[in-house]
């Protein structure tokens, strides 16, 4: 089990677009879905966004709320499997809700995601008030088929 | 939420490389990692293979044999958010440890595996004795950006 250097950990959080998000549902079974997420304020940020929803009664909000440990999950994989690596990181997470952008935490957030995703300049980044996870992670372990992955050359 | 057709996960399980596990650790927590797998008998297999291990005694086949309560997460990123989509399967898990490939639930299995992933040409399918997740999917949820995904065009 591999342990990722800070600087390598911080730049898989840059480059990779999405994460896979567990968590526990309310019979305390493991529950997953995709997420955007970027790191800002010392924490990853991740919006309730414009892209379709079910409702507005997100399923992910009220679990976090009753469960805040959750874990997620970074990796590319490739035909080749000397290429393949992983990263789990694990930590809390809440929901914030905002009345705008104007809070200091809010606008760090926004202008992370805004600034890795060029799709929110035609998919709204919130729909109506702000809600977020924001998820404080608290350790991280990795796993990599080869020694110098993700970043460098196997 | 859309619930999609049983054709379109068999096709899903067909054609995606990479699944991500979720699965509860000693303390019931969430925790999640890759796996490749392949359906056969009714179930899906994922082997513990000869991919780089740390050591024989992997964590997630004792958190499965303590928690056999796991989501198998199947979802493609795409730059053009139009295109999402994601399968949650959700099931039990149990470690399924065999003498020898003779059995003929873990020959199906092995034979799943082997179509499906052509590195077992190269790397081996089993450390030593045959020992497989086998996962009993009992419901399934998914999303879709846009209607027809993930098979047809949105």
């Amino acid at each position: 089990m591999a342990s990722f250097p800070e600087e390598t950990v911080a730049r898989l959080l840059a480059r990779c677009p999405i994460a896979r998000l567990a968590l526990l549902d309310a019979s305390g079974a493991p529950r997953q879905l995709p997420v955007v997420f970027a790191p800002a304020e010392g924490a990853l940020w991740s919006p309730v966004d414009g892209k379709p929803k079910r409702g507005p009664g997100l399923a992910r909000l009220r679990r976090i709320e009753r469960h805040p440990q959750v874990s997620l999950l970074l990796d590319e994989y490739a035909p080749d499997w000397s290429r393949l690596w992983w990263l789990e990181l694990r930590g809390r997470a809440e929901v914030v809700r905002a009345d705008g952008e104007t809070d200091p935490r809010i606008a760090a957030a926004a202008a992370a995601l805004r600034a890795k995703y060029p799709q929110y300049a035609s998919t709204p980044l919130f729909l109506g008030a702000p809600t977020l996870l924001r998820i404080v992670v608290e350790s991280a372990r990795g796993w990599t088929a080869a020694p110098g992955l993700p970043l460098g050359e196997p």
